[in-house]
């Protein structure tokens, strides 16, 4: 059996990190996102999220839970409270469950949210077929490239 | 926020459980499984496989972190010993990463095998592109299909 | 095998949520807490925390992995940056790692941070003898008691 | 944020490994043990036991979920079927959820059993008061021990 170490922390001062645009192929409406960690051992990553009023994420299915803090703004999940979604307002928090299918998560203002995601997202077209599966890995090789680190 | 109880445990008469046929969309030579657990908070599932000789799975991506017990006869992951990948003969321990793509997992004898799961299987094909992810809904869907609790 | 369904999600406006005094016996200073949300399956649990300048938790060991987003002032982890440890500052992430221990976790200003943790806190004396386990479990019968959902 | 690596695959020939005694403190009777993985991110570990006829472990409270194959003999859990637990025969599977208690846990016959652990197992007293916290990091300490790999 391999010895394994312990891991150890990280530390991001969010505010001094730069916003980078989050792909067009997976929201509309300038999406800009920070990464703030990655855990390769069980698929896990973390993000923070800045979405201008009518901006949206492209349809996705969640393939473990995740789960946000909405910090400004307002945010309509599965077609927000009038569809028989959530309509979130900052201070909000809400769970997402594990295979969670998002058709519309949009913003009706400019609006913030940290999220801590388990497993990748999963985005589809109408029918359900697979257009691509985000996770932990591609998230940081976009990070990477935005940012220099690649 | 919603009181939640606790969960309960499970306990499945392995021997007593009918094997099942394993779709032979994701694999060849006549796979059996039984389906043992499904997780649905996290999305983990847990199974048991017979692998007849000359079997094998399609090639597919590991979501999330996968363990697996062979109790019986061997199994080539990644290719084998000879392609850089492990060879498993019975009684043999083995981790597959988050992440982990097996081009080809075949038996070359009779074998068993037990194995959890941490997220699904992106089933793909040589260039990359999604065929189908299959996670603890899908295999329970399958599951309860095969043994009429559907 | 008993057959489960996919969880439904949840949200909370957390503006709308009374603080309740988090336990004098696990932090000094009159920390108060709102319990978001847990997930017994794995014993994930969720809260928010409001910290008075002065205020600071008892020594403790973070069972499994925790992640945090300070909103507003300053947290001194594992001593501050004087000590080797982290000092945050609004807005700031930070990874806890598994097994992390926290001799002194304080609050130089009035502080706010959201922290999803999995797995308990062990409360341990200086020798490192545990003094509490406290978990999804503990965390909401407390939280129950002091919301009137006992 | 730190870019992070892919773990890779681990693989252990269980039958070359030679059997280790699992300390006293948790366990009367004589149950040996094999350590197979830690996973240091969230606190998985993963181990096979051989338990002699009347063998037992102590008190323990399963501070995360863990799943067993029973893959030799009969193990009483909780007390055993006769107590409102359950009584395993090989070849048989359970889930023993987070938070279970498992004030009993014997062997009438010589068994042997493959376990899965998500964090510690919390050994307690009659009273509920904890004796020890062993989870991945004991468990590998104790290991790389006997294994000469301290």
């Amino acid at each position: 059996m391999d010895i394994k170490t312990k891991l150890r922390g990280d530390y991001v001062q969010v505010d001094a990190v730069a916003w980078q645009p989050f792909p067009e192929a997976f929201s509309t409406g300038g999406i800009k996102w920070k990464l703030l960690h990655v855990s390769p051992e069980v698929g896990g990553w973390t993000a923070i999220f800045a979405c201008p009023a009518d901006s949206s994420f492209a349809r996705h299915i969640h393939v473990g839970p995740g789960e946000y803090l909405l910090t400004k703004g307002k945010m309509e999940v599965r077609g927000g409270d009038q569809e028989g979604g959530s309509t979130a307002s900052a201070l909000g928090y809400g769970y997402e469950a594990c295979n969670a299918r998002h058709d519309q998560t949009s913003f009706p203002e400019d609006s913030e949210f940290y999220m801590t995601f388990l497993g990748p997202l999963q985005f589809i077209d109408e029918a359900g077929e697979t257009l691509a599966v985000v996770g932990w890995e591609q998230a940081q090789v976009l990070w990477a490239q935005q940012t220099g680190q690649g």
